[in-house]
């Protein structure tokens, strides 16, 4: 079958067990891979794309370098890595200026040391187009899978929540982002969260939102739960920028590129996340809950599933 | 400056030190990068390449594959890092059939196998023709980097000099590989070899030659020492193969894609490395040394730099 009638989805869920360690720290299809190592988890991740899919309108390489750390630096955080360093794999033209090589590298290592980590080399392969991988490994204490039982808890970390969606909205609208500086931060410099590493211990699992909210709702039915949400985070500019509450809505649903954690939390561990997540400044909202059943529900209503797939 | 113009050597050069951490186990632009973490190495490696760049006749996905991860496995274990786990990044055409992409994941966790590591996931996106990196993380106690004196000894480890060689050249001129089997399996299962970790503590450098062997002397050359090549090893199939020793001698320096160790070794520890290498069956083959001054020299006449380069 070929790949565009399969579908990515299906082809990773092939792919993920091949070669896949059996005792692994967490599961294959995961947020990333990893092996234990004297009691401690060290983890990897990789993942790349096109430039043109991602560089939104007024971002340059510099932008485009700092947000592919800033993917893969998200699967690791949420899987209470610790992001120790990076490595980029780089198609160009060879009629590229070599200045913009550099400013994507350099927007990479911006991304790098802001999470107090490095950029550890690389590769340059010539190509028909700019496409890139970032590939990051992490050390994980207490590595946190995707997990959740029925009774627990919904949050969203961040504040980037519609924000993306918006910026990409935008970008395909020819819309300016002029009075909207959060939705173009959110876009540009999408920088995941190394405050999350201080719930470690205090969750019941993650997952990375990167397809969309609503994709990444259903990755978690998917484990065999429901998950019904009650409420979305809505913020002001979000709403002004979509002009109406339902298409702010569905922004924050099927926006993408937030590169923000969606998290579980039994039910007596959430004042303790709250209260650790406010120590630390981390936006925490909370989204609903997880049910026996199946499916994903929007106040009582199921949510339809669409999500951005390669193929 | 273009990229064709600026060169991949002088790219690299530039991008190399780009938020590479400063008191790192490896200098920047060596084989591999990495970080200390209690007291241990973690080097991390990505390699990339277009599939029609390596495939030779003969080879499918599935040596593509092996090939991709025996490349990044290569860097790794000449820095004396032990692999643990392998990542790919995957462009792929959306009418590409699933089991060429199953094929090229299968053949890159044999690999992965065959190194006592395992395959950590991975990321697909489309892309116009099939091209692909490979990221893997190694645990060094001893991390080696590229390194010599004045006085040291030159190794070359394993046995595919000049095998490689010749299989691009069959490639290329249409020829068979019946008849020569250790040249094919040399280009279609490039196993990088476990037992140079035996080795560890003895070396004082070392370096991979995977653009060619002259390529890789330059490269050590380019350190600041002299380097004089006495000899080289030249294998009957090669020189059966090339049809003189003229032709045979310009496979074994410019070949490329051997994925072996090119070793420099203190004079008084050479004993004690050909006496561990014999007792773990790891070919070794003394090529020359190292000297004061500058340039790399074949039995007194400068050797040509010429090498594979991707602008």
């Amino acid at each position: 079958m070929r790949l565009k009638d399969l579908g990515e989805r299906a082809l990773l869920a092939k792919l993920a067990p091949l070669g896949y360690p059996e005792a692994a720290p967490l599961p294959p299809g995961d947020d990333a891979g990893g092996v234990w190592a004297d009691g401690v988890a060290w983890l990897l991740k990789t993942d790349g794309f096109l430039y043109r899919d991602v560089a939104l309108r007024g971002m340059g390489p510099f932008e485009v370098g700092f947000r592919g750390v800033a993917a893969t630096a998200s699967d690791l955080l949420v899987k209470m890595g610790r992001p120790l360093g990076f490595t980029l794999g780089l198609f160009l033209p060879e009629d590229l200026e070599e200045g913009f090589v550099l400013e994507l590298v350099r927007g990479a290592a911006e991304a790098a040391k802001r999470l107090g980590a490095f950029l550890l080399g690389g590769d340059t392969n010539r190509g028909v187009e700019v496409a890139l991988t970032v590939s990051g490994y992490a050390l994980a204490e207490a590595p946190l899978p995707r997990k959740a039982l029925p009774g627990d808890l919904l949050y969203l970390a961040g504040d980037r929540w519609g924000r993306t969606g918006a910026a990409i909205r935008a970008h395909y609208e020819g819309r300016s982002l002029e009075g909207f500086p959060k939705i173009r931060e959110a876009a540009f410099y999408p920088l995941p969260r190394l405050e999350l590493l201080a719930l470690s211990g205090l969750l019941r699992g993650s997952l990375d939102s990167s397809d969309g909210l609503a994709e990444t709702l259903w990755q978690l039915a998917d484990l065999g739960v429901g998950v019904e949400v009650e409420a979305l985070p809505l913020y002001p500019d979000v709403l002004a920028f979509a002009g109406s509450e339902e298409a702010a809505l569905e922004l924050v649903l099927y926006g993408g590129e937030e590169f923000e954690g969606v998290l579980v939390v039994p039910q007596e561990g959430a004042a303790a996340v709250e209260a650790r997540a406010k120590a630390k400044g981390l936006p925490l909202f909370r989204a609903g809950r997880v049910v026996a059943g199946k499916g994903v529900y929007l106040r009582g209503a199921p949510l339809p599933r669409k999500g951005y797939a390669h193929f």
